[in-house]
């Protein structure tokens, strides 16, 4: 039985840590961190039997008793822990991005090359939902052939503040840094360059704030197979997360999930449920598979899913389109 | 070139027509009557070039240059024009039901075996319909298996009068009718027994005529398989006719067509188009192709698509399930 | 916090009891008890930290300390354990049928009226089905009007050997008494009538063994509106269930759920997922919806969402339909 | 009834030819020009009726009765005949493009201008679509809101030589002109500039013929909106045409077109029909609601469908697109 600490008790530090409680049987969350620790959060520790609960992070890195660290802390203390918790001699999950510092990214890197004998991922949670799952297994199959082109379709409910907006590293490094990481996921492939044609179209105060709420990014892979991307920080139907990968014998599509397959037939037309709302809903056993795939991986010494490299590439990709979308021009990545 | 002689020049009378003039290259409408005869029927007939236009239908069956005959009038004069045409050595194209009369459907097949030359087909034109055909065709295919249940569901967009339910022979004989054959069509199989589950729930009148206007219709066949059949004289949604064939194999199903494939996301859910509001919209294709492929079978002297028997065989599973409906009973075929 | 006792550790004892630990916070299984009791089993109840592993149910019963009782033991104890447990003072989870006698229902139902302050469900687990319930709200929103029509399909995997189809009480008590249910649930009405047409078409041996492998099955409701059921033991393509509710305004309907959305297409056609396998499957969210709802239910004494009446309604639909089966004739429920 | 005269007999010409054949009813086919003249054509136009058969489409420009020209000989004559129609005073209907010299098409402009009497049309075939149409209505009704996004898939399902493609004016003049003028009409919005990833995947002679042969083509409308184009000259499926509209209140979206609704639901999963396999298949009711949708503007003298100036805008979005696809750059329209 392994013991895991987790570092950050949001939203997503939540999800983690009930889904290690219902799904895990070989390890077990032994302490929980978090600077707030609002007495609700407290009582929902002790719900769990939660063991050690802390206002201080160093509590989890300094207790010998752990062997596991989920970094669910906000996003710019991510590579600072991840560095004391493999110096500690952890196995680290780290919540995305490790940093928007390709320095500081490399830093983990190194640190990593140097304790070979510790597991670290990175949380790219829609590598696990079950559709885009399914897509590549139909790509891996060889069922449509090499691949020509991704096409990821990726829209937000509703738009966060101009104020996060300007504080997030920007539209590419907090959104579509997933979209990035799943066209490698898709494609099995690196990428070589991309154009990004941004836009300032859900709100002003966005723009105004420096970033964009809506983009076409085509990315072009290092087999000469090509990728596009649309987001927008708005969607009036929910969260619209769609994928197909087109290739020299056929294609794999998937699309959203609803709240069931009822439709309601009536002079209005035929009508289905909307998508899912947001990422909690769609992704929710997502979470699940990820956090469990990686405690599997520690537990039994094999390859995690998802790894650091994979997150310094979807940043380096991200800069760069951070770099297009400002200059107008294809940006080598 | 071969001669047609169209009698009848309703709705279903004036669609056959177009359809001959617009696909069929291998035969001419020559000839049209109807005892009613509109000026605007007269012009449209004009328009389309057809040199004779009268009153009297024996005009068509005394003419020695028609082959074809088409006989598109009231059902209760199909099995008497039939056995007109026959003797005057046409070949005919019947509308269904030949009639309401075993005994005279029995005459029409008795004068068609002294007549072997000639072709005789009823217009059960959901034969022609591409979706039903590709599940049949599934069917034939093997990819289900052995067919254990045949699904018909067949909705109308909007009641008939009180009077027309009266006189129609009942909702079995003039609606369910089609959906007998389409159940001997897609299992190849023989009705052996039936069972009805009637019930007025559109038009009270309905019922105080004597007729149903819902119906669910249990048919054993032959070799033991099931078939159900679930009917309604109102459907808020249009025409609804869908079928599925399920086996010990897989099912092969289809649904209806819309008037697009689009859909629009919003709010309120993904909202696709309705069916399509009736059966000339829905069979308009069918129709063209149920004419044209008989003209091919007389031109050819190949098989007719749908023969005699087919027309008697729906015509007596409809007696036995308005029995059925009277007395609660199952009734063998 | 609540305490529950689990009797029966079989598959369905296990999935609620992982429920209850995975969603529940206001109850806590603290017992389970099994005849049988393999090794693993009681290494698994170790695991979720159940403090008392018995093979006597009665140890459930007899503790005081323990206030809901979930009945998983094999059927035909079910009414048994129901009527001690409701003695001994504690609320009632009992899987269906509560029995296949109605005086043994009747009993329990004439046990819960002595003790009103219990809370007693039977686990008709599809009611709780995201599908089936998005159906079952759109009727009640009336968005399709006045129902004329409930359809259910309802097919199984694999059939079950022919010795337990002879000792299940027949398909119709073992397999459709969940669709009879569904009947009652979708429409919101009592059922007046039922005309079954059985067929073995599966596997002789259960014809043999005096049962029926396939069926359809009419039913009239006390308000004249129609249902329609088809049952097969066997689905080559897996666990296939769904509904449809028509009605004077529109319809509702539900498909089945696959593992994923993605399609392939190639060649081939456009190829998308099979429906989940089987009942786990498929339900495993309903299993847990129905078991929190019921704790629910007796935490903040609301009522329950399934009643014994419900029980004892779908078990006389059952009789009824057996007896038509056997004579061919619709039987008045 | 007005006259009108064919100008090419290939297979659009004879598609055209047979449309008016069978739809209108206000206007005649009395000659057909084609240089080649087959022996089988010739029959095929006598079947038809047409009076006037000939080599020279000079006979048809020439001939006072006639009033309408429908010129569907090679590109690189479209311009040039349309000039002679024009001064010869009739209506035209022109084939795709214009030209591909804007000059060129500016002299049409200007010969129109001077003769504003003259209906002229473009041969957008797909605006006649019936799922096209459905999103642009659903655009125009307001139901999505502001237009933010044009996403169009275009694909066809064999590559054309790569002669063909060196002498066709490059992908975007020859394939994506039909997707730009698709983003114009959804949009109903201009184009301001144009960037393109283009790629060399399907046939290496298309690339050493200096073309292309799979493209991702992002486009900045006036509005600010945006748009993307993803093509390919090979889809193992068959033709793959869909189109997706994002706005501020929702989305429309359309699918393609198979030859059925049916699927056949087995253990390879749930397989649907393929996507037509052409554009022959998918816009044959388009290309005959084009053709008479002119004649009826020309009839009853009112605006056509599509006039010459979005001939010229879709040329010069393909003209910008070329040049954006050698440089790698953005390029204005």
């Amino acid at each position: 039985m392994l013991n895991i600490g987790i570092i950050g008790a949001g939203r997503i530090g939540k999800v983690h840590t009930q889904s290690i409680v219902n799904y895990v049987r070989t390890a077990k969350v032994v302490a929980i961190a978090d600077p707030f620790l609002p007495d609700e959060t407290v009582e929902w520790a002790k719900g769990l039997g939660i063991a050690s609960i802390s206002k201080d992070y160093l509590d989890i890195i300094n207790d010998p008793a752990i062997d596991i660290v989920l970094i669910c802390s906000s996003s710019d203390t991510h590579s600072r822990i991840s560095l004391e918790a493999i110096a500690a001699g952890k196995h680290v999950f780290c919540e995305k991005p490790i940093d928007l510092d390709v320095g500081r990214i490399n830093a983990v890197l190194d640190a990593l090359k140097a304790k070979p004998e510790l597991k670290f991922t990175v949380g790219f949670n829609r590598r696990f939902d079950h559709n885009f799952r399914a897509v590549r297994r139909a790509v891996e199959s060889g069922k449509i052939g090499k691949v020509e082109l991704v096409k990821v379709t990726s829209r937000d409910p509703a738009p966060p503040s101009a104020q996060y907006a300007a504080s997030s590293g920007g539209i590419f490094m907090d959104m579509t840094i997933h979209d990035f990481d799943m066209v490698r996921y898709l494609s099995g492939e690196e990428v070589e360059s991309v154009f990004v044609q941004p836009a300032v179209l859900v709100d002003p105060a966005i723009g105004e704030a420096g970033d964009f709420d809506s983009a076409v990014i085509t990315l072009k892979l290092k087999s000469g197979a090509l990728a596009v991307i649309d987001n927008s920080r708005r969607c009036a139907y929910g969260y619209d997360q769609r994928a197909e990968v087109f290739g020299s014998e056929g294609a794999a599509i998937c699309g959203n999930d609803g709240a069931s397959t009822a439709q309601v037939w009536n002079t209005n037309g035929t009508t289905g449920e909307k998508p899912l709302y947001f990422f909690l809903e769609r992704y929710m056993q997502a979470f699940a598979t990820e956090v469990t795939e990686f405690i599997e991986a520690v537990v039994n010494d094999t390859e995690v899913p998802v790894n650091a490299e994979a997150g310094l590439a979807a940043v380096l990709i991200a800069i760069a389109a951070t770099e297009s979308a400002k200059t107008g021009k294809v940006v080598k990545v």
